[in-house]
């Protein structure tokens, strides 16, 4: 077990918190996006939950974030065991290879050997002993050489994710239950998600991450040369105070925006070197407000949840989920799977079955020149 | 015809506005109550609307509004025509038999052959000209000794409204269409309902009751004679500004309160003394929100209607009615017959069908001592 601990020593978490969240508009928006919010009704914030998470895997010193500048001191304020080093501000949005490279790209040249691993900042997960023990294997097999991911046990057939499609197993010592990915396939729709859950070798895609930072960094390289270049270029001036900001303001307005998924995963897939541990714990990427109101529901569908903190809520037969960022006396009489989102700018009236498409109001509003409410 | 015209010269509008509307809250409240609100999107609010159909009547001086104190600068704001001897300020609610018997007995003093008719302040009524000619013949027929009403003719099996069960015709002169009341009918059941509808002997009881002030207070005097003796005390100081205030605060806490339905109306119909002129103008009430939203579809189910000066409403595929006091965005996505009232304070959320709900959302909120929203 030296092996395993010592892989395990050079782990270091990566949250990258960055979007915005537009399918819970009006309560996640450019300036108090998804991550900032309580969407459990614990007390804590997605992104606060996520450090609690990952910081006794990694120990809280090797938990880095990167988020946007206008975020630093939200996060800041969320995470105040946070230091200077494990703080990556990007001057601009430049999407996930950019951000969970760039950190990859800082940690090597701190530390060579080390283990990485990103997990979004805004996902809930329940059962964290089983998380954490997913990622341990997950770390043993990207010390493997592997990209390794973990993959989500589908509850039930999901048509909102992308899904792994898992091969042989690996036979990875230290990592059990890893298995070869075959392929990376984008949202299906019903009836082939229900054909994956029902031949059981499909998970669905967390978005999570683990690979040392090298092997990372060569697969960006081997599609995205100039990105990998960029962000080497980045990385080797950024622990220079006099030199960060100069190389900043030239190199990452240049920077390609490209999701992970594309410039890492799936090539790495074709190739056969993704790994991927099934994870058996709850999880839920809570993507729109009826994954919020399922969260709450506890399996009771007359139950109305309320979130918020000021949240003053009267109810006559209603149920649904009504979350308020203000103190105003809400009344519900007889509306049923109801989302109400009450800020003091803007609100939301839909339905459970229709909360998925918010997107398309925030875009109206985009298109009508109303960014002020986004 | 020269009666005719010398009663219709002798003709007084009154208009009490009092009730809240508490079945349209949080729109209507006690600082502001329905007759203050325009509901039906024309500009105009229920009180100025009102005051608009009855000053070509009576003529403009001749229309006298009975409200409360905290109401006047609002009531004079919306009616500057009014003049201070046409406004009657009530220092507390003391329902209806109050007001219009206190209007009564004030217009007597002036005019010993003074006829009054009172028209509540937050009605809808359509076809003004129709209403005009009812109101003619309700004047006469109470020149000639009646306690007169103006009963709606049905056009649904309504449940919501109290009945009037119509008789032989009158054959008063000038009022061809006056009938005599047998009786008035509390909300009846559906079944009921239906079947008033089907065999058209019964009108709906819009309260609109039209008599000649000294036999109005006869009635009065004939069922509360305590109540008629302390509306004459005030009418005979009102006139005199030294006078008026002690009178009234000595007064005025000791008038019963009771619904002039249940002093006048119903016991002069049981002595033949009520007639009633079937209107056949298009008439709501506007009691609760599916009134309004139904006022709004104009017989298109899949409207959304929108009422407020500031309303900024953003629907995807919804129907039903938003109002409105903010300039918050609204967005609506895949309601249908959603009723969504915005204000400051407070929110609603509910539908047509569970609108009539409303007053126990109200109720709560007494109970729990929330009273500041109401």
């Amino acid at each position: 077990m030296a092996e395993r601990s010592s892989a395990l020593d050079r782990f270091y978490s990566v949250i990258p918190a960055g979007g915005v969240g537009s399918r819970l508009w009006p309560l996640s928006r450019a300036d108090a996006p998804k991550f900032l919010h309580d969407l459990t009704g614990s007390g804590q914030t997605l992104l606060r939950a996520t450090w609690e998470r990952l910081a006794p895997i990694s120990g809280p010193d090797r938990v880095m974030v990167v988020t946007g500048r206008a975020h630093r001191a939200a996060v800041e304020s969320q995470v105040p065991e946070l230091t200077d080093p494990n703080v990556v501000l990007e001057s601009e949005p430049k999407d996930s290879t950019a951000a969970i490279g760039l950190a990859a790209a800082i940690l090597r040249r701190r530390e060579p050997d080390v283990i990485i691993g990103s997990f979004a900042a805004d996902h809930v997960i329940h059962e964290p002993a089983k998380f954490r023990s997913a990622v341990e294997q997950a770390v043993i097999a990207a010390d493997a050489g592997y990209i390794a991911t973990i993959g989500i046990t589908p509850n039930e057939p999901a048509v909102g994710f992308g899904y792994i499609h898992c091969g042989e197993a690996l036979a990875i010592e230290g990592a059990p239950d890893a298995l070869r990915v075959e392929s990376f396939v984008e949202k299906p729709d019903l009836e082939t998600a229900r054909r994956y859950v029902g031949e059981g070798h499909h998970l669905w895609n967390a978005g999570m991450f683990i690979a040392r930072a090298d092997r990372l960094l060569e697969e960006i390289g081997a599609t995205q040369p100039e990105l990998l270049a960029g962000l080497e270029e980045l990385a080797e001036a950024w622990d220079d105070p006099a030199r960060r900001g100069p190389v900043v303001d030239r190199v990452w307005p240049t920077l390609v925006k490209i999701a992970i998924d594309y410039s890492v995963a799936e090539p790495a897939a074709e190739a056969g070197r993704l790994a991927v541990i099934p994870g058996r714990f709850g999880w839920d990427d809570v993507g729109d407000f009826a994954s919020i109101a399922k969260l709450h529901s506890a399996g009771r569908p007359a139950n109305l949840a309320i979130l918020g903190e000021h949240a003053r809520v009267l109810s006559d037969s209603a149920s649904g989920i009504v979350i308020s960022t203000t103190d105003r006396i809400i009344s519900l009489i007889g509306v049923q799977d109801i989302v109400v989102v009450d800020t003091p700018d803007a609100l939301l009236v839909t339905t459970s079955e229709h909360a998925q498409r918010v997107k398309s109001v925030v875009d109206a509003l985009k298109l009508s020149g109303r960014d002020g409410v986004l």
